[in-house]
C-alpha cells in the first residue's frame, strides 16, 4: 500500500460536506482513554455546548455513528414493538425511517404527502384523533431528499396534545438554522457531525428530553439494541459517567473543535451564513433560467433542488463536474430521481466562492 | 470553549491504546464524499487489506462504530428471534454477548465456564450434541477481562461437524496475533480499530463468509436493525458499492494508514512485538513478587492480569499512575473486579521503553 494521498474536493452534495481545516488538524491529538479523568472533562464541555446549541435544559450527547444511528437509536427507544408509530413522511429519508420501524416491528402509521412540500399539519392532527394511542411521532426537519424545511413547531404542537414522543430529523439543520427543542415540544433529535457543523462523519449529535429518558428506563421491555440504547449512551455522557462502549475519541476532539468555532462565528451568524450563500446560489441559478422546483416559502437553505435540463445526462454531467472540475453535486433521489440535482451548501462548503465557481460551471457545461 | 489541548498519556490499559502518529496524522486530509470515485479507491484498498489480515477469500469491511458494535451486528444478523445460540462465557465481554441477544430475543444456551482458564473444548461438543439445532455458536478469542486467549481453531472444528454458524471477537486479538478465518471455519468475525491495529477507536474490522452472507439475504425475517445489517454494510464495500450510511471518512482513511504501516512492519514482526514485550513484562512483574494469575499456557500477550497486593488501594493508586506518572492502567471486571490491574500493551502502547517505564513506577509504589 502507498502512503494515502487524498485530492482536495469542493463538495457540494447532501453531504457529507468538507470539514475546517483545524477540525480535521484536532484529530491529530493523542488518544485518551475513554475512562480518563482529561477525557471526561472534554465531554463535559461537548455535551453542554450540544445542549446550548439544541436550546434544551435536559440531556445531549453524540452516538459513535452516522446520522443513521441516531435514527435508528431513536426508532429502537421510544416505541416497543408492536406500538403505533407515525411517520410524517414526504421524502428519501422518512421512508428510511419506515424500513427501519419495520424492521423493529413497530405499527407504522405512514402519513404519506408530497414530496417537494411542506406537510399540512392538519394531517397530524387528524391521524392522531383517529390513533390516539400513537406512542411516537416522527418527523424531518430538513429532507435533504426534497430542499425542504418542515414547519416543526407547528407539529410539536400538535404532538403536545396526545400522549405521544415526538422525535425528530436535524441532520441537515442542526448549525445551520433555528432549532428550539424544548419550546417545540421535542422529545429526542438526532443530528449528524459532518453537514453544518463542518466536522468529519462519524458521529450523530442527539438531544433527549427527561420524559424520553424515563420513557426508556421504565419501558416493559428493554431495546432490542444494547450499542443505541438512548440511556446507556445518556448515562456515559452524563456526571456518572457509566462505562458503555469505547467512544471514537478522535471524533469527540473534532467535534469539541466544531463546536468551538460554532461559538466564535456565532449561531446566528452561522444560520445567516447559509441563507446569504443559499440567496446567491438561487439568483445566479434563476439568472441562468433553471428551474427551482420547490416553493420560496418551503426552501431550506442548506441544499437546493434544481430541475435537470432534458439535454444534460444525468450522470455523465456529474461526473464531469468531479473530473473536470473536482465538484461534487448531488443526484435526485426516490420520486426526484433522475430529474433532479441537489446542490449542498452545509457548514466549511458553504462559502461564496463555491457558489461562484458552480454557477460558472453550470453557465459552461448546461 | 478554548482551543483544545491534549496531553499525551502513556495507556497502558485495556483499549483503546495509543494511536500511531501518522495515522493521527492521516485524519487531517479532507473529507471526501462516501460515494466518491476516490474514495472507492481507498475503499477497496482497505477491504482488500483487511481479507489480507483476517486471512479469508470471501469478504471484509469496517462498520462505522466501536467494536461493541461488530458484536451488535453478528448476534442481530445471524440468527433470528427464537433461534438457539450457543454462547461460550468465560469472562465480561462474554457476558456483553448474552446482554445482547436475550435484548435481540434468541435464545441462549450460556455455556459458562471459569474465569481465568481457557474453555474446555469438549463443553461445546456436548451443548452441540444436545442442541443438534443450534443456529449460531459464539466466542471471543481474546478476552480482555480476564487475559486468556481462547483455542478457536479447535472451537471450530466443532462447530464445522454442526450446521451452525460461528461468530468471533477478535477485538484484542486482531493484528496482535494469528486469526485464519477461512481454516478456523469462522463465518463472523469482528474487531476493533483501537488496539493492535494502532488506529483511533470508531470503527470495526469485521470479515464475513460467503455463507454468512447468504444466510442473512435469505432468512425468514430481515435482521432487526438496519444500522448493523451485514449484508448492507457489506453492499456497500462490495464492487457496486451500493450506498447505505455515510461512513467515517476520516477514520477510514486512518484505518488505511495503520493496515499501511501493519503492512511496512510486516505481521509476523508485529505479534512478535507483542510476545517479546509482553514476556518483558510478566518477567519484571514476577521479579517483583507480583503474582500473574493465568497459567503461563493460557495468556494473552495483550493484556497482562497482575493480582493486586492486599496493601493497595484499587482506585487510589490507579488514580496515582495517571496524575503522577501520566500512565493509565486497567481495573478488573466482573469476577476480577477489585482484585487485579490489567496491564495491556497493544499496537502503538506496545513499546519495550513503556515496560521499563510501568516496571519502574510498581517497584517505586508497591
Amino acid at each position: 500500500m502507498k502512503p494515502l494521498k487524498v485530492n482536495k474536493r469542493i463538495i457540494l452534495g447532501p453531504g457529507p460536506s468538507s470539514a475546517n481545516p483545524d477540525v480535521l488538524k484536532s484529530m491529530s491529538n493523542p488518544i485518551l482513554g475513554y475512562l480518563d479523568p482529561d477525557f471526561f472533562k472534554i465531554l463535559d464541555e461537548v455535551r453542554e455546548s450540544l445542549k446550548n446549541l439544541y436550546r434544551t435544559k435536559d440531556h445531549a450527547f453524540a452516538l459513535s455513528g452516522s446520522g443513521s444511528s441516531g435514527m435508528e437509536a431513536g426508532l429502537t427507544c421510544l416505541a416497543e414493538r408492536g406500538d403505533k408509530v407515525i411517520v410524517c413522511a414526504y421524502g428519501y429519508f422518512c421512508e428510511r425511517q419506515i424500513l427501519m420501524a419495520e424492521r423493529l416491528g413497530l405499527e407504522i402509521i405512514p402519513l404519506r404527502s408530497e414530496w417537494g412540500k411542506q406537510m399540512d399539519p392538519s394531517l397530524l392532527e387528524d391521524a392522531l384523533k383517529q390513533h390516539p394511542d400513537t406512542k411516537l411521532v416522527v418527523a424531518t426537519h430538513a429532507e435533504t431528499s426534497t430542499g425542504v424545511l418542515q414547519n416543526i413547531e407547528e407539529l410539536g404542537k400538535i404532538v403536545s396534545k396526545s400522549d405521544a414522543l415526538f422525535m425528530i430529523d436535524c441532520v441537515t439543520s442542526i448549525a445551520g438554522t433555528e432549532i428550539l427543542f424544548d419550546d417545540w415540544n421535542i422529545d429526542f433529535a438526532y443530528s449528524g457531525s459532518q453537514k453544518c457543523l463542518a466536522s468529519p462523519p462519524g458521529l450523530s449529535p442527539c438531544a433527549m428530553s427527561e420524559k424520553a429518558y424515563q420513557y426508556i428506563k421504565n419501558r416493559k421491555t428493554k431495546p432490542s439494541s444494547w450499542y443505541l440504547d438512548l440511556s446507556l449512551v445518556n448515562d456515559y455522557w452524563g456526571s456518572e459517567h457509566v462505562p458503555q462502549y469505547t467512544v471514537a475519541v478522535s471524533s469527540i476532539y473534532a467535534l469539541y473543535e466544531s463546536l468551538r468555532l460554532l461559538d466564535e462565528e456565532g449561531i446566528e451568524n452561522r444560520w445567516n451564513r447559509h441563507k446569504v450563500n443559499a440567496e446567491k446560489l438561487r439568483a445566479g441559478l434563476t439568472e441562468i433560467e433553471l428551474n427551482l422546483p420547490i416553493s420560496p416559502n418551503d426552501r431550506l437553505d442548506q441544499l437546493t433542488v434544481v430541475t435537470k435540463p432534458d439535454h444534460i445526462d444525468d450522470v455523465e454531467f456529474r461526473n464531469k463536474l468531479i473530473y473536470d472540475y473536482n465538484i461534487e453535486i448531488g443526484r435526485g433521489l426516490g420520486d426526484f430521481a433522475g430529474k433532479v440535482f441537489r446542490i449542498g451548501l452545509m457548514g466549511e462548503s458553504c462559502k461564496s466562492e463555491y457558489v461562484d465557481q458552480i454557477l460558472d460551471v453550470f453557465r459552461k457545461e448546461i
